[in-house]
């Protein structure tokens, strides 16, 4: 015998598709569902479903976007002669949350990697040199992840759009603030020490 | 500026009430069904929709069920002598995957708890109760959570239980199978010294 009515293991099948849902949490999700009113578990569902129905890619930055452009895209009040890019729209959330970047985001959905069978042509590379080509874009800061696949995207831009005339940069790897030395692993303690700089 | 567009917003605050759901993990799932297909994300929507009109309390013992009894319930090859008590209708489950236990369960739908204003008029005491008077059970097995409120509510129901003629037992206290003394606290290893057994 199952150990759930036919409803329930449908919802925790569903529920354990979804990323870090282990079968644990979805049973703990699904009861809590279960337990709760009608009203919330009805919010919940209909949430998914706007979510589904009412964001798509932002046309320019290919951000997600609930208009034809994101909100970054369509607020004349941003700095638009800098272009942040990133692998994902989390990302461009991490950066905005730091206050430090005023410019456009660019999000090119994923990195490169040959492994997976990742090429620039997957990715939105000819969408991002497109926005170049009037000349008002001055700065490109590249905020793939610092790992194997980010670093390699970062290497290709900056070849891309290097000829272009416009300036690219790349964020700092080092010691995350507040960490420990002793903590830290070889690479980023040398990634620290070569970006040292005059205080 | 806020850092989301309105609809993604709102799923997240709805992912965020969720039992063991931060606003990271809120996070990665909202960006997980924005960048999966329309068809898993309805299916999701659809299964908690589901779940709330099909699922309801067991008539006779206040499982979870799709019908009017729960499947243990409306199961005539289970033991009708021995009846289970736990808290909540995941404690049936996880006396379910022992394979132990062949009798119906009864679910309290709580613990006897003062401090949250929790008393056995609160509980699906009365409906147990009332499911002894034909003198079919012969044994209560009262598994109710090793805590301070599942031992009360154990002591309350022994009391309660007893003078009808029923056996009372309790689920047995002590070292976890696999586990190690030294990190076993010490109040788990006095019930497993007090209730140590002839080999």
């Amino acid at each position: 015998m199952p150990y759930y009515a036919e409803p329930i293991a449908r919802l925790l099948e569903e529920l354990e598709r979804l990323p870090g849902i282990g079968p644990k949490s979805a049973q703990r999700v699904a009861f809590h569902i279960l337990k709760g009113d009608d009203e919330t578990a009805h919010r919940l569902a209909d949430a998914i479903v706007e979510v589904k129905r009412q964001i798509h890619f932002c046309k320019v930055c290919f951000n997600f976007a609930a208009d034809e452009l994101c909100e970054y895209c369509a607020d004349h009040e941003r700095d638009r002669t800098g272009i942040c890019v990133v692998e994902e729209p989390r990302d461009v959330v991490a950066i905005e949350r730091t206050g430090e970047f005023r410019g456009l985001y660019h999000v090119l959905q994923g990195a490169i990697s040959p492994i997976d069978g990742i090429g620039p042509e997957q990715l939105r590379v000819r969408e991002l040199i497109l926005r170049l080509e009037d000349g008002t874009v001055t700065e490109v800061v590249v905020a793939t992840n610092p790992n194997v696949e980010g670093e390699t995207t970062a290497l290709y831009l900056a070849r891309l759009i290097k000829p272009l005339g416009v300036r690219v940069t790349r964020i700092a790897s080092g010691l995350p603030v507040g960490g420990d030395l002793e903590y830290a692993d070889e690479v980023t303690l040398g990634r620290a020490l070569e970006a040292r700089r005059e205080m």
